[in-house]
């Protein structure tokens, strides 16, 4: 019994670009000058995080109320930059496909509760999808602690279990969960670095992954 | 005697991400879903070739008319999005450098004149800059005339040139120009793609190639 781990942003729905600008806009708003590309290799992490290892780049401290403003102000320009995202090629399809196999899968996010929902919606999913976001855990990523609480959700062994994403962050959680890491190209991260970061496969975008899925043994039995 | 020709748009400036999602809201209005990613890969071609080449991807044909439209539209939201763009880290001090050192140096852009003026004000540089853009050739990037024609205003030969540039088509085009070059990562391309498509050296970011310029045979003679 295999079980399928997604992350949301970058690898089911399409918002990283704008994740980039509005932390870029929130920092420049908070008076630090930060290069886009720096901010783009960080998303993924959850925000507090982000903007603690940005301080640190900067060689600049930033206490935990300044990172949380920043990461609060970041959600306001987001929702601005962009209201709906929408979801990346093939990404609905293979949910749907997965549930037609019988295969069961989960989401597990940095992101919040009213964030998913947005993208439930847009994915065309109800919310009875099984999914674990950073409120329900007490260390985000690139900690563990979502993907196996989704795995316990779900109730499949870790070993069984693939977590999907776009970030190095979903591979080294990934890794250190016991899970196998799959890569996607969706983000904007390039092939080897998420290889170096320790993915099994790499796939361009979930309908590629739909395609090819017989490669991770996901076949009608 | 060697020379720097440097493109603009993710080397000099940063400004890549925004342009990333202009695209992308362009596309949209124009009733085309386009992830972004698949978008950056082609920052650097020159708008009305990346517009036709996202066409190509969606099996859809862009006519050249639909194409400047949605190059024009493109602009407009650039301007709203990102309407001052901040130079890169190390970018102004660097060409700072290079004329101290009496080491020539160029910017050869797809962009247009007015994108150039406005980077070059925030690069804190007089009009006098050597520039060549789009309306300056007959042939945009990825076609290596910017380069041939910047290296002609310099008056230094092709082999002693060294492109500095953060896409796969400035390697291309620098191939294809007789000289080499160097992969800055501040367009959010990775490592391996502009080794991939040429490269001789990657920096980080302009910053680095002033500390490492001894690696270029750069020094104070």
């Amino acid at each position: 019994m295999l079980a399928l781990i997604f992350d949301l942003d970058g690898t089911l729905i399409d918002s990283v670009y704008a994740h980039v600008l509005a932390w870029q806009k929130s920092f420049t708003a908070g008076g630090m000058l930060v290069p886009a590309w720096s901010i783009h290799h960080k998303i993924g992490l959850v925000g507090l995080e982000l903007a603690l290892a940005i301080g640190r780049e900067l060689g600049r401290s930033v206490s935990a109320d300044e990172a949380e403003e920043l990461d609060k102000r970041h959600g306001a320009i987001m929702n601005e930059l962009l209201p709906y995202p929408e979801p990346l090629p093939g990404a609905a399809a293979l949910l749907h496909r997965l549930r037609e196999m019988h295969v069961p899968w989960g989401i597990a996010t940095s992101g919040d509760r009213s964030g998913v929902e947005k993208a439930l919606r847009s994915l065309g999913l109800s919310n009875n999808a099984t999914v674990v976001c950073k409120s329900d855990v007490d260390h985000a990523k690139p900690e563990p602690d979502v993907f196996l609480a989704c795995r316990e959700r779900l109730n499949i062994l870790a070993r069984d279990c693939f977590v999907v994403g776009d970030a190095v962050w979903d591979m080294l959680a990934a890794r250190r969960a016991g899970m196998l890491g799959i890569g996607v190209l969706t983000g904007g991260i390039g092939r080897t670095e998420l290889i170096e970061a320790g993915a099994y496969r790499i796939y361009g975008d979930p309908a590629e992954i739909d395609a090819k899925r017989y490669e991770l043994g996901l076949v009608i039995g």
